[in-house]
């Protein structure tokens, strides 16, 4: 298994799991939709500016982002352990802004609630069966 | 939605989502098999002595367990937050032992890379849809 195929394995997933750090030190995990944008190391979250994920965020930038499939013989998993940024400014809450997300962000692109996570892979580290792969980025 | 109800939800589900924090502090995630064992607030997880999450585990306890679902219509999400014991003792080890398992641990249930991961969970968050509902436990 290559970086590239496990990208390509990434771009195939609906659901990434995000891991943080509490106020108290424990571990966080929650599921999101799949990245919105993903460039490189990068990958780009759409995500309410209110939410605890975001405070937890802007107070330790330390993150994972985790990928899973388990199929009827064979378990995939990528972990990539890196920095999560919140971004507020107009061009990031654009770039992947979709006409479905006035929904929930009544205020539109410019809502104040809605912000963009962006995670920046440093390392990782692949599983498939009993078999573990890790690789910097 | 009751603490029991969401005990009935974490019961069906055949994955888990186990959080970590690394000698770096970042998170990290993996998924296992849903546990073998639910009493109370304690989860018991069979895996490896020499794998990574045992060495993180004994150097940090803190721990969080993630089970999640993600149906047509409705996402179900439950963190629970607490502390992750490493149990290598017979009695233990006894205590969740399948008959299958002597497929990975040729030694049987004495094997030295065999042992048991406890949970006790402190707390926990139940997400369904865009609602949460803490409790304490």
């Amino acid at each position: 298994m290559d970086v590239q195929s496990i990208f390509k394995f990434i771009g195939e997933q609906k659901t990434a799991f995000i891991g943080s750090v509490d106020g108290d030190g424990f571990p966080n995990v929650k599921a999101m939709y799949a990245p919105r944008v993903i460039e490189g190391k990068e990958m780009y979250f759409s995500t309410n500016t209110s939410s605890v994920r975001v405070a937890q965020f802007r107070q330790n930038e330390r993150a994972c982002v985790y990928f899973y499939k388990r199929g009827r013989f064979k378990y995939e998993g990528v972990q990539l352990v890196g920095r999560m940024e919140v971004l507020e400014d107009g061009e990031s809450k654009r770039k992947i802004w979709r006409t479905g997300d006035s929904l929930f962000y009544k205020k539109g692109v410019t809502d104040p609630d809605y912000c963009v996570l962006r995670f920046t892979a440093e390392r990782g580290r692949y599983y498939c069966n009993f078999k573990n792969f890790d690789f910097e980025l």
